[in-house]
């Protein structure tokens, strides 16, 4: 009889179990091993900002099963004939000898343990900015089930009343929300221009104007230069530019780096980007040891470069990859990420796969060509939400690159869409007749996916000249008055509008009242209405009419980002 | 200068109007004109269930822009510089002198009409079985604006007490829910085995089972036989076999017919299908002549055969597609449909793309291997809600051919992602990867639809050996007597269990009971649970200690289609 296969799998939280239960399903004999530090396993640990704010009260659902048996060394062996041993830290890997070095957290013991595949799933550790008071009591991350019972606490207690939250990211956000659903008063500050940096700007600035209409604070452009206290305890964080905020608590999430501290001590591989190098079955340089989850670096398939992408499903899809590859021999393969992200933002959700604007060109896509789509999700008849839509795409080829989504209607319907859209290859051409499911309560005749793809249609052959919000705001700025066009109704007018010259002529009148139009045929005319659709319609008109140089502004009022008049 | 070219779309309801719109905007200088018989124009016809059922109460919402502007002839003069005829019937189609001959319902009054191209979108006509009483005051359908001002006015008054739907397709189930949430007695009679054909029998029954417990009578398999009344009033229905159902009102849903007369009557080529017969371009057999929605027949993308799809998304589609081509040239192609459907049933969402088994089987797809995901749409803590879905694939090469799902989560989501799968033409290994956006709010780590292909890829390489809800049904009936093991808690079984002689033995305990199981290593066993998760994880256990023929029970209790004990 052949010895039975020891696997040992190094963090039990989500990369982890799931590489073991894997393995266990894909080998029944063999010994697998979890060596977990902290006390707890397999926690949802994205779920800990609705834990937080109060979304739920039971903190065993972030720790247990769909039917309430909680994930304990209990639950491992007696339903998946796994050992998980927790509060153990693995010390060392001894690659030669294939054995891991461990010790228990809490009774000191310390012990080794030989293996035939090893299987890395050490996770990531928060960064914290290297200012002065890092050490403050009230400064915590969001990283642990104990930072989520700390946070909770606090919540419970209600006794603080001031809190800052460092990074504009998506923990940084949900956190937020959770803070301020507390009854925290809450600012937000992020050293770079924008909060969720998968956006690109216009659309993080929609969210930052949501994220302040719920009454948050929040900062942009200005880092932390220090955290102030009095007698060890947090009083202020102190920003770049001199602004002191006062505050009891302060939350960091300013991102996490790869843990990659034993895989190093151990000579394995690192990449550049810091985190562990793996090849497509998940394997280190060692052919015994995977490696899955926060620690690693994975390919970007659209760009074909390493990023990191510290993301729960992207761990569990790989820890299962790792898992069937350390029970039998390579044979199952990750492709990599699209960088798919999703995070709810109060009554709005903002989400983003593939490329941003920003990050195409980053990476050197030279000939893009990007659109912005506001409107509906669902018909108004069935309480419709807005939806603002950036689509980035290769403009020879119409090969989609990258969609963002914000705002309240159903922006992870859409981010989905597109996210399969980007892994079938799927062109423009492909995804305007896209055929969807269709029924007034659960979108539009055309799907606002579908209509994105429309317009960036119409922009790709010529007919629609589209021009940015920010593009718009520039003219404006540098007093170069363009001619610009609102083409709602004088109630809409009323109700909201921009401010900045704009001249109003409904749609509907505008073919009686050309003569109101720059004699000069020539001239920059700028059209736009609430969602750009009346807008492009009149741009149409104009240009059948002679005016020679006409632009739509893209998303209309809807997705404008600066202050309004009213 | 050349003459302006003459663009007349006949029907004003979904095609129409977006093929005259699309042509308005591809051709600023075409004389444009819509003919429509009934008195309104662009009624959003898929919202006439939920105007019904009270879902909004503002008429006019049916028939107006996202700002509240009516879309009547003055709206689409003004803003689209289109005319459109209301309450004009075309009587004929002149092809050799390219007119048509129409005349207004109300005045009377004649005329004809010349034409460069002409749009057909004339819809379809609701099928009405030939049967004695159909005649009778109190029977109507719910096709047109009439009736559903006249199913809104039945809702408003309240007096009516029982009516029966005849027909379980999607507008039958969408008007049972309207009329029950109206306080009225329904039955749905349906003369196929199960309601909603886009779904397979087992899922439809999982609907049935959910519509019944909503308080609505289901009769399948029993059609209707006569409409019986009291001068000349409605009293009941009764059904094929003799059963009579009193009601004071029948709303007929048994489908639609490609309204083809017109057409029929100039002379253009019809399909088997008894729709017209276009082309790519949407192009009937004359040239000249254009033709969208309802009454065309669409190639189904998937089998390359034609298909009826009366659909209002693809009505649109199509019809941007036809309005593009009358109003240049030849240069847009419409691909036609994967044949995706939703439709709203109280709680629960049924929705399907591509082909079902039986579909698939009917085009002769021999080779399909199918499976079941019973799983939530979201963690626990957030809320998550079931969904089951089935998923068809060629066994050969892993290609997706169809999916359907239902429950109370986010089918529409999940549909939507199978519908770009399918679109792209990815396959089961294409899946198990994906990458889409996940946040507790949104999805489970793994989402469902995922997860689905997980279950399908670990069928397809043998270590699932499935076996449906049916086949253990007739397991039962045949007194078979496999070895059946549920593997949930003995706190679960208390609460719900199937019945049908059963051996309970929790996943937890199952490795200490082994002796509990059949001596006879090669008895078949079948295991589940709430959703057949642990389920599986038994039966490899089973397997991993030497019993030989061991199934799972795809989607477990959670897609078991039969009454169960408790």
């Amino acid at each position: 009889m052949t010895r039975r296969r020891k696997i040992i799998v190094i963090g039990g939280s989500a990369a982890g179990p799931k590489a073991a239960a894997k393995a266990r399903r894909i080998n029944n004999s063999a010994e697998i091993i979890i060596l977990q530090k902290d006390a707890d396993l397999s926690m949802a640990s994205c779920g800990y900002p609705y834990y937080v704010g109060g979304c739920f009260n039971d903190r065993n659902m972030l720790l247990c099963t769909g039917t309430g048996v909680t994930r304990n060394p209990m639950f491992y062996i007696n339903a998946k004939n796994i050992e998980a041993k927790v509060n153990t830290e693995v010390t060392q890997i001894d690659r030669t000898k294939r054995t891991v070095a461990f010790r228990n957290i809490i009774s000191g013991e310390t012990g080794t343990m030989n293996y035939d595949k090893l299987i890395i799933a050490t996770g990531s550790v928060p960064r914290m900015p290297s200012v002065p008071g890092v050490e403050l009591e009230g400064i915590t991350t969001l990283q642990s089930m104990k930072d989520a019972d700390f946070l909770r606490n606090i919540r419970d207690a209600g006794k603080i009343k001031k809190a800052v939250v460092v990074g504009g990211g998506l923990i940084g956000i949900e956190t937020c929300e959770a803070l301020q659903l507390a009854g925290i008063e809450i600012t937000v500050i992020e050293l770079l221009p924008q909060l969720l940096t998968f956006l690109d700007w216009e659309l993080a600035k929609l969210v930052e104007n949501h994220v302040k209409s719920k009454g948050a604070n929040v900062i942009t452009d200005n880092g932390i230069a220090a955290f102030l206290g009095e007698k060890g305890k947090l009083t202020a964080v102190k920003l770049q530019n001199g602004t002191e905020l006062p505050c009891e608590l302060a939350v960091v999430a300013i991102g996490v780096m790869p843990n990659i501290k034993l895989a190093q001590e151990a000579g394995l591989k690192i990449g550049t980007l810091v985190g562990l190098d793996v090849n497509e079955y998940m394997q280190t340089s060692d052919p015994d040891i995977y490696a899955v989850g926060d620690c690693v670096e994975t390919i970007n398939r659209i760009t074909g470069k390493k990023v990191l992408a510290p993301y729960g499903d992207l761990a569990n899809l790989q820890g299962r990859v790792a898992g069937e590859n350390a029970a039998s021999e390579n044979c199952v393969t990750f492709p990599g990420t699209i960088q798919t992200g999703i995070c709810k933002v109060f009554d709005y959700v903002a989400g983003s796969t593939g490329l941003s604007e920003t990050a195409a060109k980053k990476v050197g896509f030279s000939n893009i060509i990007t659109v912005i789509n506001a409107s509906p999700d669902k018909p108004g008849f069935m309480g419709g939400k807005l939806l603002v839509t950036k689509l980035i795409a290769d403009k020879k080829t119409g090969r989609v690159l990258g969609a963002q989504c914000i705002g309240p209607g159903n922006v992870s319907k859409q981010i989905a869409q597109w996210a399969m859209a980007i892994q079938g290859k799927l062109t423009i051409d492909d995804i305007i007749n896209a055929d969807l499911p269709y029924a007034p309560p659960f979108s539009l005749a055309i799907d606002h996916f579908i209509t994105t793809a429309h317009i960036m249609q119409n922009k790709m052959k010529g007919r629609l000249k589209g021009i940015t919000s920010m593009e718009v705001w520039q003219k404006v700025l540098e007093h170069e008055k363009p001619f610009l066009l609102d083409t709602r109704s004088p109630e809409e007018f009323e109700e909201m509008r921009l401010g900045i010259g704009e001249i109003l002529i409904p749609l509907g009148a505008l073919r009686k009242r050309f003569q109101e139009l720059p004699e000069d045929k020539n001239r920059e005319i700028i059209c736009y209405c609430k969602i750009s659709l009346r807008g492009y319609e009149a741009a149409l008109a104009l240009e059948g009419n002679g005016w020679t140089n006409v632009k739509v502004m893209e998303g209309g009022i809807m997705a404008w980002p600066y202050a309004r008049e009213k």
